[in-house]
């Protein structure tokens, strides 16, 4: 066996071994806790998807996949977006889809090249909702350098959608050396995020009305390969990036701590959160640790470039609010541990469901 | 000007002109016939997403992009499938994806490498239906020779989707000089069709029940690159491949027909189909012609290669009811005739809808 094959070998006992200790589906209809991120979400994919797909690209269950055609080394991802509603404060599901495509690339630590974006129209959906749409998805591939050169569309009768489904598929190149993956994660490496969480999950939960809440607040809807290739650059040694989407950061957190069967963590005080995100979450009984954004990152350097990592996240317009929000442990394995600000320790568990069905 | 540069001038000029002839969308709602691949779905493309995505790759309107990473040259392609029902005689929604995305990056002229598959999942669909259309496609991928390596799990509320929607995208390498597209079709070639046309769609048709109609029809559902490469060795001045699915081998050459600004004459006897395809066709008062195939190239070679192209089509399973159908003509420029069984001749016009909404 070689160095790479052992290591290979390494890699893939280690994320054999996470699965096992996910939990397996009981439940004989989907719920909406299977489409939610959390552990409904992984026993699903577990079951179901990685039996029948079986390969060491899948299997890594990062944002997008690895995988090499001709001489060039590519980042290959997909997502639906179900958004509900379409339309929200700071964005609408076009840009949502286009940044979310480019953000699961620009995680991988490749450059975001082009898009695919496919249509699930339901029948009696104004075309006029639907330009304006296509036009937000055309705008955001422009600000973020890609170009959307394939698609689809197909057209369901009433009461089998809900106005409109997008899928966009990506494709970047990946051009540094360095693998990102959970599996780098070691003991002294440092969490950083990008930004305040949960602006984006609240402020559609707003927007669903029948909360008698109003706040100045806008989705953190962003392309994040530029913020990420500035870390990336300052922080090459750089384990791991996420984007902190459904589930929010807490879930990313714990699929980074089970990868690595390390123990992460968390200062409460250090997570930033607005006060209107925290505001809304006290009033809803959710924490805003769970709620999805979807234009931060999150990011896991060696504890010796978390400065500088800090200082280039500052230094871009979308990452001004950046912080160093807690530390990788070797114990306890697989969890997550937040300290209060009493003092205190309290487990960040991965949740079955989400209070916030279709934030994405 | 480059040679290459005024080439591809003439070739944008042309997909200009092609555009200006379409339709334009005057429905204020989006209805079935815009989801049925017809006028409506090319005036609804053409008025919506051209406008918001403008770029060359777009523009060919293939079933995918020809695209460049890195030093490599890549196809891209994908689509939703909304198919009802969900299982029918011969597949299912999941080989269906996979094989229509195979087929997609084989008419590019491209070897499938990598699929994305995201699924769009209404609550309450049993999850034992979930897991077999995952290992069908798990089946079919395998057969391909492509691996599934990323995706996406959404679940929507009860009422807002049909049990289940999946989109897959795909990646494939382009390893021929040879540049396919509708744009090089010139008088004297000649158009194939690799079977019988229409099995896909009646089986459909027949599985939703409601006909009082008993045949033996599966669909004919296929990953078709092998047959495509087949084709493409024996025939190396091959002009362009489709696959002929919603619409049909009429929409097709009806593409065909605009884009080159050519004429299509074929032969309606010599269209391949089947009897049980024909019986019901009548019955219904649709035309064979217009039913989607899942597993049918439709192919354009000189004339001078017709011959040894319909030979490597007849040599491989997937070909054994290959047929030339009809040839190009300079004129009439942008239209399809057939001639009919009693010697007249007859506009195979693109139609507006699809008497079959939802058939892939």
């Amino acid at each position: 066996m070689t160095v790479e094959e052992s290591r290979e070998r390494e890699v893939l006992d280690r994320i054999e071994r996470a699965r096992r200790r996910r939990p397996r589906v009981r439940e004989e209809r989907i719920t909406l806790a299977h489409g939610a991120g959390g552990k409904a979400t992984h026993a699903l994919i577990d079951a179901v998807f990685l039996e029948a797909f079986r390969n060491p690209a899948l299997e890594a269950l990062a944002d997008g996949a690895a995988v090499r055609a001709g001489g060039t080394r590519l980042a290959f991802t997909t997502d639906s977006y179900v958004v509900s509603p379409l339309f929200f404060p700071g964005g609408d599901i076009g840009d949502l889809a286009v940044n979310g495509t480019v953000n699961d690339l620009a995680v991988c630590g490749a450059r975001p090249l082009y898009l695919s974006a496919a249509f699930v129209v339901e029948e009696g959906f104004p075309v006029e909702d639907l330009r304006r749409i296509a036009d937000s998805m055309g705008a955001a591939a422009r600000a973020a350098g890609v170009e959307v050169v394939t698609g689809d569309t197909k057209v369901v009768q009433r009461g089998k959608g809900d106005g409109c489904y997008v899928t966009t598929a990506g494709i970047g190149v990946l051009e540094r050396p360095a693998e990102l993956s959970a599996t780098q994660v070691r003991p002294g490496d440092a969490v950083l995020v990008s930004g305040p969480v949960g602006d984006h999950g609240v402020t559609i939960m707003l927007a669903r009305g029948g909360l008698d809440i109003e706040a100045n607040l806008v989705s953190d809807t962003a392309p994040l390969h530029g913020l990420a290739g500035a870390l990336l650059d300052a922080a090459p040694g750089a384990r791991v990036l996420r984007d902190a989407t459904r589930g929010g950061v807490a879930t990313v957190l714990n699929e980074i701590a089970t990868t690595a069967e390390a123990g992460v963590v968390i200062d409460e005080a250090a997570v930033p959160v607005r006060p209107e995100v925290a505001g809304a979450g006290e009033l809803l009984g959710i924490d805003p640790l769970y709620v999805a954004c979807e234009g931060r990152l999150v990011a896991v350097v060696p504890g010796e470039q978390s400065a500088v990592a800090l200082a280039a996240l500052h230094a871009h317009p979308l990452g001004a609010g950046a912080a160093v929000i807690g530390e990788v442990r070797a114990d306890p394995p697989g969890l997550v541990l937040a300290r209060t600000a009493f003092g205190g320790t309290r487990i960040v568990d991965l949740l079955v469901g989400d209070p916030l069905p279709r934030i994405c």
